[in-house]
C-alpha cells in the first residue's frame, strides 16, 4: 500500500462487557476491517474493553497512538454508559449540550408516544466543536471529532452507538466521507474482490503469487474459507486490471463473483437470469443448501422445491429412490446421489435439480465409506444427470458448508455451462 | 465477583492480520470469554494486532498490566510468525530448542510421510524454564511461562495456535487447569447457564432483577439472543441453587437448558429419550430449521422427513395443501399453516410435524399481512392441530431465525406437555 494512506493509523476501540464474557461475538471488527479496506485503508489495532471506566486507560492509550479512533459503544442513557464523558476528558474539551441533537432526541420519543427521561438529557452532550453525527435508528447520536479543534492538534476521534442496525448506516452516511477526506485516499485507490471456489489457497500461491507480487502498486492478499478463497485487491484501476488480469487467465473457471456476491447469490442471480427454477433434495446437509438459497432476497421466483430425505423411507418415498438400490449400494452413493436429483427434478417439475448425501459423523462411518464421504448429483431437464463424490473429513457442521458449497458450484458450473 | 479472582487480570491478545481485514471474525475473543466465565474468571481487555512486529509494543503492554496473558497465533514457520522471538525478547528469557518439542515435530511429519522442512525448526523454540504444551493436531506446540521464572516475577504468559482445531483441545487440556491453578479458583465458584426462549430480556429485569442482587455472593447476567435469553450465574453452590429457584420460580415453562444445550438439541434430546419422529413443513424459513435440527448429532434417528415449500405448487403438490385455500386466504395463513402441518404428519408418517409460513421480505408485504409476519401450525398424532401468529419485522435472515426459533419452541412444548 503507497506510503501516504498507510501513514494514517487507524485503531478501534469496542466497548462492551458482553464481548469479553463472549455472549457476544464480536462483528464490528471484521465488518469495519471490509468495510475500510474498500478505501484502501486498514485497521492497525482493535481493542475490546468492559463497558465503563476501562474505556479511559484504553482511550488515552489508542489517542496517543493514532491518527484516527473509532469507538464504538457507551452511547446510551445508563450509568455504564461513559464513552462521550471520558472521551471529553482525554482529550481535554468541554461537553456542551448540541441542541440540534436534543432536538432530534426529543423528536424520536415523541414519534414514539414516549416520554423522555431525564438520563437520556445526557445523549445531546458532545465535545465543544465536534459535529453530531444523526441518527435515524436509535437515541445516540454520534460524535466526531475533527483532528484540528481549537487550535490544537490530536487524533481524530469517532464515536458510534454499538448495534449494527445504528452503526452500519451511520458509518456509510457520516464517517466514510469524513476517512476519505482525511485520507485524500478518493482518487489514490481502488479495491477489488474476487471470489472464488472449486480450488485452493496454494493453488494461488504457486499460480499467480509472483505475478501479482511483480504487478507495482498492487496490494494484494488471499483469505480462505470453508469450500472457497477470496482474493483482495487494492491498489490504482491500472494495477486493478493487470491483478485482475492475471487471476483470471488460469482460475477463470473458478470465479464466484466480482463484487463480493456469495455463490448462493450468484446461482440466483443466474437462475433470475435464464429463467430457470430449482429444486434440491438433500440427505446430509439436512437443509442447509435450500436454507442458503433462500437467505437470498428474490429467491422465491426461482426456488421452488426443498427435499430433506433424511431417513431412507423419505428418499424412497418422496424422490423413488429404488429401495433395492439402497440396499445393494447403501444411502450414500453414485446411483443414489442420483436417483435424487432426478426424483427432485420430475416431482418439482423444474429446471434443474442437485442432490447430496453423505456421511456428516460423528457416527455412521466405515471404512470403505469413512465419515465426510458424501456423493452430490445433479438433474437437469434434456440432459445427462452426472454425479461426483467429495470427501471433506471435518466437524459436523464444517462438513455440512463444504458439501453445500460443493453442490451450489455444481448448479453454476451447469448452469453457465462448464 | 469475589475480590480474589476479580484481582486476577486476564488479558487476550490475538494475531492475525485476516482479523484486520475483516476476512476472519474474531471468534476466540468469544470462545475466550465463555470458557473463562466457567471459572469465574473474566477478561479485562482483548486486543488484536497484524501479523509480525506489531505483537512487540502489544504484548509489551500487555505483559505491564495483566496477570495472565493469553496470545493466539504466530507461532507458525513463516517469517511472519514471530510470536515465540518477540515473547522471549520482551520477556527478556532465552529461547532454546526443545528436544521433546523437536521429536514431536519430527513425529507429526513423519507420520505423514512428509519431510520437515527447515523453518520448522523454529517451533521448536522456547524460553528457557518454560512449559511446552503438546499439540495433537498441528505443527505449533504451545507455550507456557510461569509467572515465577529463574528467580523473577512476571506476567504469566500463555502462546497458543490460532486454529480453531488446534487452540481448543490445547486450552482444555493445557490451560485451563494451569489457569485454575493460578487463580485458586477450583474450590470457589461454578457457573450455571440457564437458556430460555418464549420471554424477554425486559421480563428478567422486571421480574427476577432485584432478587438475585439480593443473593450474596452471587454474580448474574443475561444475554439476549433472537428469540432466546441466556441467564449466567457464578458464585458458591449454595448461591448457585438460590439464583436457580428464583429464575425457574416464574419461567420454568421457558427453560430450554440447564446445560448450554440449543434449543434445537433439547428438541432431539426429548424426541430421542420419548423415541419419537418429526418431520417439518417450512416455506419462510427456507430449511433453517432442519438446518438447525440436523446440526446435531444424532439427529438422523428422530428427523426424517423436511419439506421446503416454498412455492404454492409444492405445498399443493407435496402436502396437500388446498389451492383453493391458498387463493382465498393466501400462502401465509392459519389454514395453510394447518395444512401444512397435517400434511407433513401425513406424508411421514412421524409423530409430530411443525410448518411455517410467512413472509421473510423485503418485497411481499402488505398492508394486512406485513413483511415480519409468518404462521406457526403444529400437528401430532392423535392430537388436535394447533396453531398461531407471530410477527418480526427484522431483516431476512433475522426474521429466519427468529420464526425457527419459534417453531422449535413449539415443539418443544407440544413434547414436554405445555
Amino acid at each position: 500500500m503507497p506510503a501516504d494512506t498507510r501513514a494514517m493509523r487507524i485503531e478501534i476501540l469496542n466497548t462492551g462487557t458482553e464481548l469479553l464474557l463472549g455472549n457476544t461475538v464480536n462483528t464490528h471488527a471484521a465488518w469495519f476491517g471490509r468495510e475500510l479496506f474498500k478505501l484502501g485503508l486498514r485497521i492497525e489495532r482493535q481493542t475490546t474493553v468492559p463497558d465503563g471506566e476501562a474505556i479511559r486507560e484504553a482511550m488515552a492509550e489508542s489517542v496517543a497512538r493514532a491518527d484516527v479512533l473509532i469507538v464504538t459503544g457507551g452511547l446510551g442513557p445508563t450509568s455504564d454508559d461513559l464513552t462521550r464523558e471520558i472521551t471529553s476528558e482525554v482529550l481535554g474539551i468541554d461537553l456542551i449540550t448540541d441542541e440540534a441533537a436534543l432536538r432530534s432526541l426529543e423528536d424520536f420519543f415523541a414519534l414514539r408516544g414516549r416520554a423522555m427521561a431525564e438520563a437520556n438529557l445526557k445523549q445531546a452532550l458532545v465535545p465543544v466543536g465536534a459535529d453530531v453525527l444523526p441518527n435515524a435508528n436509535g437515541t445516540a447520536p454520534g460524535v466526531y471529532v475533527p483532528p484540528r479543534l481549537n487550535g490544537r492538534s490530536h487524533c481524530a476521534v469517532f464515536l458510534l452507538p454499538g448495534p449494527p442496525r445504528e452503526l452500519y448506516p451511520m458509518v456509510h452516511d457520516e464517517v466514510i466521507p469524513r476517512l476519505r477526506a482525511l485520507s485524500g485516499v478518493e482518487t489514490v485507490h481502488e479495491a477489488l474482490e474476487l471470489k472464488f471456489t472449486g480450488i485452493g489457497e496454494s493453488d494461488f500461491h504457486q499460480g499467480i503469487d509472483a505475478k501479482l507480487a511483480a504487478i507495482p502498486g498492487l496490494e494484494y492478499g488471499y483469505c480462505a474459507h470453508i469450500g472457497e478463497v477470496d482474493l483482495r485487491l487494492i491498489g490504482s484501476p491500472e494495477a486493478l486490471q493487470q491483478g485482475r488480469a492475471i487471476a483470471l487467465e488460469p482460475f477463470q473457471n473458478f470465479l464466484i463473483s466480482e463484487d463480493g456476491s456469495s455463490l448462493q447469490a450468484t446461482v440466483v442471480r443466474i437462475l433470475t437470469e435464464k429463467g430457470m427454477t430449482l429444486a434440491t433434495a438433500e440427505s446430509c446437509t439436512g437443509g442447509l443448501i435450500s436454507h442458503r438459497i433462500t437467505n437470498v432476497p428474490g429467491s422465491s421466483a426461482v426456488f421452488t422445491h426443498g427435499f430433506i430425505t433424511y431417513a431412507n423411507e423419505a428418499k424412497t418415498g418422496l424422490l423413488g429412490v429404488s429401495a433395492a438400490d439402497i440396499a445393494e449400494h447403501g444411502a450414500v452413493s453414485e446411483t443414489v446421489a442420483r436417483q435424487m436429483a432426478e426424483g427432485a427434478l420430475r416431482v418439482s417439475g423444474g429446471d434443474i435439480a442437485v442432490s447430496v448425501t453423505g456421511i456428516a459423523g460423528p457416527g455412521g462411518g466405515s471404512e470403505e465409506k469413512p465419515v465426510g464421504t458424501a456423493w452430490v448429483g445433479l438433474a437437469r431437464k434434456g440432459a445427462a444427470t452426472t454425479a461426483f463424490k467429495i470427501f471433506h473429513p471435518r466437524n459436523r457442521q464444517d462438513f455440512k458448508l463444504a458439501v453445500s458449497q460443493a453442490a451450489l458450484e455444481a448448479v453454476r458450473r451447469s448452469l453457465v455451462g462448464l
